[in-house]
């Protein structure tokens, strides 16, 4: 069977996965990223890296690629680039987020790399779950987020411009807005029914999912 | 005489304020973050928010700009648009970073907002720096980063493209690059000089200067 999903496990701070991912798929341990992978208990079927700052992965099955630390591209973009070469449908970043701020915009920026190339991105975190849309007049294309109590969600273009972007079964609803990179219009929203349900026409369009925090209310 | 530093107190994670900032300025407190002026020291001149989720100021001298909890702004937005039509040169926004990463990226796209229109912006947050400059091409527009021990620095692109991007004095030089918004080609550069200067002619560009975490190395 196809594994149609590669999971990129990033350096961020570990998260658990959440329990809506397929069971199944492609693994490509991202350098400190490796022992997050064990901690999950996936086994990497590729493990790429400088390895400058986290020890060499010892005792791996998995072919590693150890590139040199003076480099281009981050650990998360090397194994990002090898995810579009092989082809999948759909790439999940794991442990994107927390550590250093650079980090967690580079992994945002690798986000929108694949999803220019007509990939589904999922990116995971503690707390925070974010999802990478390229714009599709295809109505199919349509993110679809069940309800979650405690949650916000919130909407940001990642391009210049965003056009027809609609947000639907949530407290602020939209049809056909632009959003623009300068103004995060998008902040804080939450469901107003079992689903809510987004989408855009043009641009590249990031999806915050959040866990509120202590004696947060929306 | 005219203070021409806006700051702007976010809802971040609370974070000291850096020593090469302007040690006088006009200060807008946004939501909580108005608590965490009072322990950065300041007065603010103005206080804006819903108090939804935080207490609402009592005591305070400022006036109090009360909104409705269902706004399109965010709070920081809503102090940024007031501090744009103040006709301000230098905008810092402290306190952005750190809790709801869709805060950080409001906060990110707010400080564009605010570079679009012409000012300084400057972040801050615990082990965190961030300039957001726009496009120009006078030589006089750049930024000079002071060598600092154990930072790091990235550049990313927030607009579609960045043109014309020099880096001078560090590890990784360019001269007269291009990035763009799905290519973080700039993470974890360092000093190689006394000073790093970096300059744009078009587009935005988003600088981040972090503290490596124990075990990094560049």
């Amino acid at each position: 069977m196809k594994k149609e999903t590669c999971f990129l496990i990033s350096g961020g701070t570990y998260a658990d996965l959440p329990e809506d991912l397929p069971k199944e798929g492609y693994v490509i341990a991202c350098d400190r990223g490796w022992e997050h992978a064990r901690r999950l208990g996936l086994e990497p079927d590729r493990i790429v890296g400088d390895f400058d700052s986290s020890p060499r992965p010892e005792g791996a099955s998995a072919p590693v690629d150890t590139f040199p630390s003076r480099k281009d591209d981050t650990d998360t973009m090397l194994a990002a680039r090898l995810a579009a070469d092989m082809g999948f449908t759909d790439v999940v970043i794991a442990c994107s987020f927390g550590g250093r701020l650079d980090h967690t915009v580079a992994n945002l920026q690798t986000a929108a790399f694949l999803a220019e190339r007509g990939m589904r991105v999922r990116l995971c975190g503690a707390d925070t779950d974010a999802w990478v849309l390229r714009g599709k007049t295809d109505p199919a294309a349509e993110l679809v987020l069940p309800r979650r109590e405690g949650r916000s969600l919130s909407v940001f273009s990642m391009t210049d411009r965003c056009e027809g972007v609609s947000i639907r079964g949530a407290s602020y609803e939209c049809e056909e807005e632009t959003l623009t990179n300068g103004f995060p219009l998008g902040v804080s929203n939450v469901w107003a029914a079992g689903e809510v349900r987004i989408s855009v026409k043009s641009g590249v369009l990031l999806v915050i999912e959040s866990a509120l925090q202590a004696g947060e209310h929306i």
